[in-house]
Parts: C-alpha cells; structure tokens; sequence
C-alpha cells in the first residue's frame, strides 16, 4: 500500500490513541463509542475552506486543523456540553504534498489532546482544489440536561464570556481557545437559561437566542466587552460596531436569573472575564441603550465573509 | 435575515421532521440524540467532492447529494449496524444558485426518508469553489454488538452481496442502495464474523479484512460475481479485473462459519443474491484459484479516482 492516503492515514493512527468512550476508532468502516453514562450525545459539525475562513499564508497549515476542530469544541461548549471524539474529513490540495497534510491533522490533534478529545475516525482525500476541512464533534452535556438556545426569560440578565471584536484582524479567530472550561466552570456555579456561542456577531447571533427564547433584550453599549483590537480599529465602523458585528469571537452569549447573575459578579474566578451586557424584556426585538440614555433597535448586523458565507445548521 | 444560507436552512428544516433518537435537531450549535439503547454509537464519514467523487452534468446535484449519504449508509451497513441519524456540511458553489443547493439536500434528504434517517444538523457555507459534501451518519448495531473488519477465521466462507465491477462507468456509483436491508436479514440468519463494504475495489479491500483478522484467503476467479457492465466493458482489462478492482461497488464482503455458509446458500431469500467467493485461510496473503486450477497472488489492485483519490479513515 504505497497510496499517500494510506501512508497519512497510519501517521494519524500513530498520533491518536483509542481511549474511552471510544471502542473502535480509526480504521474500520465506522467508529464505535459506548457512551459512559445514559445523557443525551450532543452532535456538532462544521466545514471550514481555504479562501473563506481561513487562507494561507496568514493561517498556517496547523492553525488552519486547529480552527477546524476549535469551532466545533465551541458549539458544544455552548450547549454546555463536554467533547468527547472528533471525526475529521479532508479534501487535501495534492500539490502541497505529505507534511502539509499532516500538519493540518497534527494541529487538529494537538488541540484535541488539550481537551481530551480522541480523534476517532475520518475521511482523507486529495484533489487539485483548495484546501477543505470538515469536523464532526460528539459530546454530553456536563450536567443532567444540555442548554438550549430557547429558554431566556423575562428579567434575565445577558453575559458574554472574554471580548467582542477585531478576531479576523487580529488573527484570534485561528487561535482562539474554545470556552469549554469557562463552561464547566459556569454549570457548578449556575443555572444556565440559554446559550449559544458567538460566530457571526453579538447582534446576529444574539437574535438566534431572543426568537428561540421569544423574548427581547435590552443591551447596555458601554457594557459590551470590546477587544484591544476593536478600540484600536475604529476605522470606518466605530470599535462598538466591530465589537457587536465582526464574528469569529467564538464567545459565550448566555442568560441567568437576575440572582445567579449577582453570584457571578461576585463569585466568578477565572482569567477570562464575564460581563454583564444587558437585559431579556417580555417585549420582543433587541435594543442598545447608549451611555446618554438614547434607546435604539439593535438589528442583527451580521458578518459576511469576504469570498463567501458560511452558517451552520446545528 | 435574507442572507441565502438561512433560507436555504429554513427550506431543509422544512423537509425534515425531528424523531427519535433526535431530540433536538436543526438549529441549535449542536443536536441532541438520546439512543433508544445501551448499544454502541457507530459513526461514519465521508466527505465527497466534485471533479473527484462525481462531475457534473454525468451526476444531477440530487444525486450528488444522494451518494454523499449513502456511502455513509454503506459503512453502517458494514458495521451491520443500523443507521439513525445525518448531518450534513456542504461547501456550495456560489454562482449555481439557491436551487442547485436545495437539490443537493432534496436527494440527500429523499434517501434519508427511504432508510428512516433524521437529518439533524449541518452546516450550509457558499464559496467559488467546486461543490464539496462532507456527511456523518450516526447509527447502532442491529444485535449486542458491531461487526468489525477484523474476526475471519480459518475455514470461514467469504461471500459477497450483488455484483462487481463498473460502478464508475455504468452511473451505478450515484444509485447503488446502500445493503442496509440486506444487512438486517443476514444477521438475522447467521454470525458474521467480520464484514467491510468494497468501495476501493474486492482486491483492495479484502485485505482490509485479512490484515486486521490476520488471515489470509482463497479467491475462486470463477465465483467472483460481476456485473453486466464488467462483462461488457473486457476493453484493456478483463471482465474479473473490472470485478477484482473498479472500487465504488458498495457492496458486502463478509465472512462466516461453513454451516453460516450452507445455510445463506438455502435459505437466503433476497432480491439481491449473495455469492461464495472463496474461503479464508491460515496461510497469510490472498491468492485466487483460476477455473484451470492456476494459484496465483491476488496482490490490492486497488482502484485510484481520476482527479484524486480518496479513503476513509474509519
């Protein structure tokens, strides 16, 4: 068997090792996984290109594996959950050869180790075409039960993990560490109404939350967390503009009673910060109050990619 | 929101109907299955793309989309395991249009309904590039447990499900039914010891098989079943050669015990025949008995793709 593909597929089997809750990785026609307790399996994919969210030689080959992986640990974070194996597909650009391919996998798979994800089975193929990557995630929820986008109510308060703004220009978005221990962390302290994490903007994405929820919010703008970067881009759009609309923050948007939001404040111990950015309102529609107590309709902005669009399904 | 990636995830939300195991489906960062049992999850991916895995117009987008899942499909099957759920991550070509990628998820989706799969999540992006479909599949097995591609024993008949050969060439690559029916009636008759689907070709992927079982086998040239299109097409490769190497057959190999074997030649009531191909032996390697009695090594021919090629990882 002297096809590169075989050749690659035995260096990722060299890199990955079989381990709970996998029974059956890499190699067979599927991957077999015995769950370790009778919780829902939580189920995220997503597929990255060359060219739209990732281009060379901006990213590296790494950080392009490593995004891959990383966005899909963020969407189960935001459903509180737990990763567990990851399934990696691949359409290689032949003419980048061996050690292209394996350092996409091999920064897919450092990151898996730091979480303790077993990389558990894929598909590898090359074409003359640009590179492709699509990763599936399994999980389970930390607790009892996954948190929703639905579930907001009225008079909860809305917290964002980190900062908002300026990932693509600041290259975060191929770096960003996903908030799967931020999460762990906001489970034992508190009870979770609705998540979902931050992919196309706070206004896009926050949208998705209030019509799940059928509810409104109030958002406070000079409480919105704004990256170093955002202050420092306000350039054609104001850095508040950045922070709400940029995408890529790959940040937790999440709503608790407005008591669980005074433990936070008080309570929270971690190095990524969380804010307090508002408000949900029975009355639907969002809206940002400015610092001179003008009140405006926060309509979801959005986030276009410069030579496409991507949007997941779930 | 007019963005067409949302219309175009409303339109598929509209043509699914969540069910179990889903219990939350399209729409959220991630799914929610809850398994119906204590069973193993089997996992399948593919990941398919154009100009390598079918070009247009030889394929319609629906059948582009068809063959996406059901190479997935098959891979459940060899798992003899029963599939449940898909997710589906495409990259669609920009300047083909809304319908083209609705298309593509209405063949997908037309399967999905035929073998009862709840398509649960995905995710929809747009580029410049060529149409690129990554499908996991996410099943359990049919009895207690999975059947592996290791597991062949010594003595053990090898038998393989409908006909080989000219996949490629007769369109059969984009139509084929994935032997998940047929996969419910074999275990319901016998013990499989170990069993893969043929998508690289017989030759290839028998020693999948025969390596991870650490055996070897007998192939009898004369038994090898092939199809119209094989026979047909003896231009500079003989009619077994099609048979032994074309790949995309999607077909079963499988191996069981003699008396397993007698009884699928009695009992066996199918529409699609299977066929004793040969018997697994002690002796490593695979060699194949010609109607003259000639012995010669079956080395895997395998079979390459015309842009690229392509193999799963498991």
């Amino acid at each position: 068997m002297s096809r590169p593909e075989f050749q690659l597929i035995d260096w990722i089997r060299g890199q990955v090792r079989d381990r709970a809750p996998v029974t059956l990785g890499i190699g067979d026609d599927a991957a077999c996984l015995k769950p370790s307790s009778d919780r829902e399996t939580l189920i995220a994919i997503d597929m990255l290109m060359e060219g739209v969210h990732f281009t060379f030689p901006l990213a590296t080959p790494q950080l392009a594996g490593r995004k891959a992986l990383a966005v899909n640990l963020s969407d189960i974070a935001a459903m509180a959950g737990r990763p567990t194996a990851a399934f990696v597909s691949v359409a290689l650009p032949i003419n980048r050869g061996m050690d292209f391919a394996k350092d996409v996998h091999a920064g897919l798979i450092q990151l898996a180790d730091e979480y303790d994800v077993v990389v558990a089975g894929g598909d590898t193929n090359s074409w003359d075409g640009p590179l492709v990557i699509s990763v599936t995630v399994v999980g389970e929820p930390i607790e009892r039960s996954a948190v929703y986008r639905k579930g907001a109510k009225p008079g909860d308060w809305l917290f964002v993990t980190g900062g908002l703004g300026g990932s693509l220009s600041s290259g975060r978005h191929l770096t960003f560490p996903p908030r799967l221990r931020e999460v762990e962390q906001l489970v034992s302290l508190v009870d979770l109404h609705a998540m979902l994490d931050i992919s196309d903007g706070l206004a896009a994405d926050m949208h998705h939350m209030l019509n799940a929820s059928q509810v409104g919010a109030l958002i406070e703008a000079d409480q919105v967390p704004l990256t170093e970067t955002a202050i420092r881009e306000a350039d054609f759009k104001t850095s508040l503009i950045h922070g709400l609309s940029d995408g890529e923050d790959f940040e937790l948007l999440f709503a608790v009673s407005p008591d669980d939001g005074r433990l936070l404040l008080s309570d929270w111990r971690n190095e990524t910060p969380v804010h307090k950015i508002g408000e949900i309102s029975e009355a639907l529609g969002a809206r940002i109050r400015y610092s001179d107590g003008r009140i405006e309709p926060l309509p979801p902005l959005g986030w276009t990619h410069h030579l496409g669009v991507g949007k997941g399904l779930g």
